[in-house]
C-alpha cells in the first residue's frame, strides 16, 4: 500500500493506494476512531460491485447505505435535498462519516452533502474510477451542477481520507479507463516531463485488454498502480500549494477551457470530461504554438500520446462561434477575460488571459471547428 | 473605529466596529483589492433603510442589489437555488465579493451563497441588527434550514471583512434589540465575569428608548459600540481556538440546547431566537444547579439581568415531553445524547452529555412547562 499525504495544516489527510484492499478500510476508520456510524453514498451498479466488500469490514458499525441515480444529469440540487431528507429520515448525527463509493460525479456530489450537512461531517473518498482516483478524490472540490452551468454550486472541503483501490478500474469499461487517462497525461504536460515520458513508453500497457488474462492483469495492476499513485502524489502537492485554486491550482485547469466549454455546448453528451479535456488540451497546446511560447514538437508529442490512448484530437463540426460564446461563462473567467492554461514545453504551464479571440477561432477551426 | 482581528491563519479576517461608517466601506474594499464587481444581498426594508448609504460609497464598483423576502422561513434551499439563478443571469464571477446587508437571516443565508457559488466567494458581512453583530456574522457559520431541522444545511465559511456600523440599532424595534442583548448575556456567562457585571451595573441603559433624544442617542451609541466591541471580541476569541465547533466553540450554544428545542416545537413562531436562548439560559443554569455544579446566586443573578432587559425566563405551558422529544433531533447531539453547555459560575461553563432527563423534566416544570 503507497501513502501520500495531502499537507493542509489542520485539514491535512492521507491518500491511500493499494490493491484489493476494500475490506480493510472498516479497520482503518475504527483505529482512527471517526464515530460509530456510516453513511455509503454509492450508485446501484457500483454498489453490486463493491458494497459488500466495503460492508464486510464495516460489520462495527451502524451502516446506512444510499444509492443515487447513475450520471451526471443527477448532480443537481434536487437529488443533494433527496440526500439531506435520508440522513434526517435516519437521523445521522455530526459525528457519522460518509463513504463516498463511485466516481467523480457521486464524489462530487455526496462531497457536497459531506460538507454542507450540519456544518460539515467527515467524508472519505473512496474512487473507483480511473478519472476519480487521479483527480476528482483528491483536493476538497464538491458541488453539483446548475442548469446554465457545471459544479455552479459547490465549495472547497477537504475529505478526511482517499481509499483507492486499483482493483476496480477491472470492471471499468475501455471509455470509462480513457477518459481518466486524459487527466493523467494533464499530469504529465503541467508538471513532470519524466511521468510525461513513461506514460509515452508504457502507452500500450494503458487499456483494458491488459485485465482480460491473470497473467497480464497481474502486471497491469502494478503499472496502474505507479500512475495511479504517482498522478495522485501530483494532484497532492499542487492542492497543498493552493487549497482553493486561487492561482496555482488553476494549472489544474489546463485543457479544461476549451474541454468545459465543448461539454456544457454538447449537454454532457457528446463527449465524457477527459474526451473534452484531451481536445482542450490539444487546443491549448495549439494555442501555445500560435502564441510562439511552446514549439511544434511537444505539440505533437501531446496529440500523437492522446491518439495512443485512443483520446480524441479533434472537434466535430461544432460551430467556433457558440465554442467562442461558451467560454463565456466558464468559471474560470476572472473580471471578464478567459483565462488559459498554456504549455511552455511539457513539464511547465502558465497562465494567460491575453489569449487573443482570433487565435482561439483559428486553432478551433484547424482542429475541425466550423 | 474598533478594530478586532479573527485570527485564523489563511482565512483571517478584521471586524470593524464603528459609527455612521456605510458609506465607507467602498473605500475599504478598493484598499483591499477584492475585485469591481459588488453583489448586495439584504432585503426590502433594510434596503430601505441603509441601501442608498452603502451603494454612495460603491460608486467606483459594479454592484447588483438582490433583494430576499424576510424573515426565518425564507430561509432554505428553495430561496438559495433564486439567488445562485440571480447570480448566474448577472453573469456574476468568482472573483466578485458579496455584501450581506441585513440581520442573522440574511447573514446565514447569503453566507451560505457566498460559500458555495462557486466553491466559495468573497463575503462582507455587513449586519445591522444586534444579534447579528454581537454573533451571527462573526465566525463563518452559513446555513439554510431544513423543513425538520434549523440550520441543517450550511457551511463554516469565513467572511473576509465583518464590517458593523452601530448606528443601525437605532431602527431596531425593542423586540430586536432585546433578542440580541441575550446572546450578549450569554457572553458574560461563559466567560467574562466582568463584562457580565459591566452589563447588571448599564441594564437600565440597554433599551430603545435612549434613542429616542439626540442627547441620550449620543451616550446611548458609546454603551452599545462598548457592548457590541466586547460581545465581538468574546466571540472572535472563541471562534479562534476553534473554528469549525468541534469542541470549545460548543461553549457558544449556552442555551442553544433547550433554545433550538424550544424554537423548533414552536416552529420558530412563538419565541424570537434570542428570547429562547434566554429561556434556554436560565434552563441550563438551573440544571446546572440541580446536578450540583452551580450556586443558587448566580442562578438567580442570570435570571435577574434577563429579566430587567426585558428577556422571557419561564416557558409558557409547552409540555416537557415535547421538548425533551425535539432536544433528540438537536444538531448538538453528539452519538445519541444530549449535549448541554453548563456554567459552573459566572464566566466559566462546561460541556456535559450527562444530565439526566429527569432533572431537565424537572426543570422544565419548574420553569413553568405543562
Amino acid at each position: 500500500m503507497v501513502k501520500i499525504k495531502v499537507d493542509l495544516e489542520k485539514r491535512s489527510y492521507d491518500i491511500l493506494v493499494g490493491t484489493d484492499i476494500l475490506s480493510d478500510l472498516g479497520k482503518f476508520i475504527e483505529s482512527q476512531k471517526w464515530g460509530k456510524e456510516i453513511v455509503i453514498v454509492t450508485d446501484p451498479l457500483v454498489n453490486d460491485l463493491y458494497g459488500d466488500a466495503l460492508r464486510k469490514g464495516l460489520k462495527n458499525f451502524r451502516v446506512h447505505t444510499l444509492e443515487v441515480a447513475r450520471g451526471e444529469r443527477y448532480k443537481n440540487l434536487k437529488v443533494a435535498q433527496d440526500l439531506y431528507n435520508s440522513l434526517v429520515k435516519h437521523s445521522v448525527h455530526r459525528d457519522a462519516a460518509i463513504i463516498v463509493l463511485g466516481g467523480g460525479v457521486i464524489g462530487d456530489l455526496a462531497g457536497f452533502i459531506a460538507a454542507t450537512y450540519m456544518r460539515g461531517i467527515n467524508c472519505i473518498q473512496v474512487p473507483t474510477t480511473l478519472l476519480a482516483q487521479v483527480d476528482a478524490s483528491i483536493g476538497g472540490k464538491t458541488g453539483v451542477n446548475h442548469p446554465k452551468c457545471k459544479n455552479l454550486i459547490g465549495s472547497f472541503y477537504q475529505p478526511v481520507l482517499v481509499y483507492i483501490d486499483i482493483k476496480t478500474l477491472t470492471t471499468l469499461p475501455a471509455r470509462e479507463i480513457r477518459t481518466g487517462l486524459a487527466e493523467v497525461v494533464k499530469y504529465g504536460v503541467i508538471c513532470d516531463a519524466d511521468f510525461f515520458k513513461f506514460l509515452e513508453e508504457n502507452a500500450h500497457h494503458l487499456n483494458t485488454k491488459a485485465f482480460e488474462s491473470p497473467d497480464t492483469l497481474r502486471a497491469a495492476l502494478k503499472v496502474w498502480q505507479i500512475i495511479v499513485a504517482e498522478s495522485a502524489k501530483i494532484k497532492a502537492k499542487v492542492v497543498e500549494k493552493d487549497e482553493t485554486e486561487s492561482n496555482l491550482r488553476m494549472i489544474l485547469n489546463f485543457g479544461h477551457t476549451v474541454g468545459h466549454a465543448l461539454e456544457s455546448l454538447t449537454k454532457y453528451k457528446t463527449y465524457n470530461h477527459g474526451e473534452a479535456v484531451s481536445i482542450g488540451m490539444v487546443a491549448a497546446a495549439r494555442i501555445a504554438n500560435c502564441m510562439g511560447m511552446l514549439k511544434a514538437d511537444p505539440v505533437a508529442r501531446i496529440e500523437n500520446l492522446l491518439e495512443k490512448l485512443g483520446l480524441p484530437t479533434q472537434i466535430d463540426g461544432l460551430a467556433s462561434a457558440k465554442i467562442i460564446k461558451a467560454l463565456g461563462i466558464d468559471k474560470k473567467v476572472a473580471a471578464g477575460k478567459v483565462r488559459f492554461v498554456l504549455p511552455e514545453k511539457i513539464g511547465s504551464v502558465v497562465i494567460s488571459d491575453k489569449v487573443p479571440p482570433k487565435i482561439i477561432r483559428c486553432v478551433l477551426k484547424e482542429m475541425g471547428s466550423k
